[in-house]
């Protein structure tokens, strides 16, 4: 198992996880708990909104992608602790059945100034469906501890 | 009950959300669905980590957010339906017990060039803990329908 500090990682690299596939029954749950709007949670609703028929809340995609990610092969030691996300963006609405996936681009790397055992990675994340669509890209940075001298 | 279309609104406008508390079952059930990480899982592994005890995962926090936002006064026609976020933050970890609420205020409002029947807004979202600690930032654009002249 791969357990990388931020020596490790080079800007270019890319990362894959594994896939996700998403059920209508949890599109509804999760939209019933944090984004219940009728588009989200009822098919013939649905039909009639902007939609066009039932798809999964964007936050819900973005969930599924963090899932994605942490599970993917950065393994990233310490874990993946986001510090923010710049350019997210839902180019097409998930759908009951779909299957997910994600890829990850490491855009820059950056030691900190004042903490020696840490510093930051900017990436780029591209989740795609089954048809290769995209779902869902966003560019976020997040922690990632350094190796450095004091080892 | 209101129903805002783009011309109901005006830059500066601010709307405010009821509150949510987050428990901690609740938080370590959304992260071993979507961000099974140990300072999300587990108190005892938390303690160790970068976050000093257990955290709810940010896209949990963001999720909370939305629901927070559906269920405002902000109340747009045809409901909240998010083209993109930027800048979108958390400031402070959300913990077990938490109550948090949300601050809506409208940055921009453009009605679409090419589609008089609709146009966005530009908002910038606070989610703030019971102590008034901001604990997300975000600023997103909705889609926002038009009555325009057509009606």
């Amino acid at each position: 198992m791969t357990d990388r500090y931020l020596e490790n990682l080079r800007v270019g690299d890319r990362f894959n996880s594994g896939t996700y596939t998403v059920s209508k029954s949890e599109i509804i749950r999760f939209a019933d708990a944090f984004d219940p709007q009728p588009f989200h949670l009822d098919g013939e609703a649905a039909s009639q909104s902007i939609f066009g028929g039932l798809a999964a809340s964007g936050w819900h995609t973005a969930a599924i992608t963090m899932r994605l990610m942490v599970t993917s092969n950065i393994e990233i030691h310490g874990g993946l602790v986001g510090l923010g996300v710049d350019e997210l963006r839902w180019p097409k609405a998930v759908r009951p059945g779909d299957t997910l996936q994600v890829q990850i681009e490491v855009l820059e790397i950056r030691p900190s100034r004042s903490r020696p055992d840490r510093g930051t990675m900017r990436i780029r994340s591209v989740t795609t469906n089954q048809v290769g669509e995209e779902v869902l890209t966003m560019i976020s940075t997040a922690l990632v501890p350094r190796r450095g001298e004091h080892h």
